[in-house]
């Protein structure tokens, strides 16, 4: 596999209905990327790939280390080639960050991984709790999220870039998540603050869509009536 | 490469604002397919790829076979492996024949290649001649279109559907083109009437969706200005 592939399992859309089964294993996922971001079965947690170790954050904020079982609706993964782009040195939050990162290069049409280890004077994620059958809608999900917030944390940021076209199979724009060194805090990122670290990209060609056709779920949902759009704009 | 594998070069999207410069060769794209479709440089004709064999229609209405240093600036290929769906009896016209095929699968969710050859009572295709820089945009190339009318024509359609939240990187929906067995007719299809031939199908598990990265044009354009979903909607 080639280190310019992005390689996403399912699609964000399939998870706005409420499609949360988990189809693939996070072991046959690791054959096509050491790093990446994800959920689990039944919206178990946000789920974090570093250097070949997947971690879930579950909804109740413990970081896990994830067993090659471990079953996922949806994830992005890639084998990790980063470059560097710039050295932080004042305090960034989010949205300046974004906005940094976008205007140092001219990767607005691709998809490309975003990568910071730093010391975050603040960072605030969420997860969700595992969800039971008959599934809710994610939107729903969103409204009962857990939110968790930390002060003076070592950690990775990682996630990625969609082009806004791919705003339904993906995150249009950036979609990150957290994972503390220490293991004590994590999740789908939120807000920071962080005045350090190098800031790392590393851009695709290729994006291989794999869709879950061994689902009948999938495979017979209307999607029609659902509004994707709107879904990834309030929950992600 | 995988028969489930739908290999898609370049989006429809960067056709509407007019990005038509071909940025990889017919040679190159064969190592991905032997069946598709497409354009060609500057606009130049709508493609069909049959059995390893690309053609070119061109504005003018003359099939022409392409040689492998031929570029492309937006193409879909695959490795043909297609399976029987179901024998026409009766006269059908494209939306009779769309909805036919879709009722007796549950492919809506995933991209499918389309094929059928048969004896057409009637069949209306459209090019457009080979445009010069500064490219125009997409809708005002279908003002100028040329539309051409054949009876009797024994030939294959050829195309691939796609999810609608992929309107957009593809066309949500069929795309389909057409090629007369003797070479007298072909293009995007806008009408046909049929009435016998065997209708096949081919699903993907795998979109491989590559971007022209090496073109300074495509990784520069701001795509927010351009009314994709409309464009599409208007020329193809």
């Amino acid at each position: 596999m080639s280190k310019s592939t992005l390689y996403q399992y399912g699609t964000l859309a399939l998870l706005v209905p409420g499609l949360f089964k988990g189809t693939k294993s996070i072991g046959s996922l690791l054959s096509h990327g050491d790093t990446g971001i994800g959920t689990g079965d039944g919206l178990d947690g946000e789920l974090v790939v570093l250097d070949g170790q997947p971690y879930q954050i579950d909804g109740s904020g413990n970081v896990n280390k994830l067993s090659e079982d471990f079953m996922v609706p949806f994830a992005d993964v890639h084998f990790a080639d980063y470059k560097d782009l710039f050295e932080l040195k004042d305090f960034i939050n989010p949205q300046k960050l974004e906005e940094a990162v976008l205007s140092k290069l001219n990767y607005n049409n691709i998809f490309f991984s975003f990568r910071l280890h730093g010391n975050f004077d603040k960072i605030v994620t969420r997860s969700v709790d595992k969800q039971t059958e008959p599934y809710p809608k994610l939107v729903e999900c969103a409204d009962k999220q857990n939110e968790f917030y930390g002060e003076n944390k070592v950690g990775t940021l990682i996630g990625y870039y969609a082009p806004q076209i791919f705003n339904g199979p993906a995150v249009g724009g950036f979609h990150l998540h957290f994972l503390a060194d220490d293991l004590s805090i994590g999740g789908h990122v939120l807000d920071f603050k962080v005045n350090n670290g190098m800031v790392k990209v590393q851009p695709f060609n290729n994006l291989e869509q794999v869709f879950p056709t061994d689902s009948n779920e999938f495979m017979q949902h209307d999607f029609s009536k659902d509004d994707v759009n709107g879904a990834i704009s309030k929950a992600e």
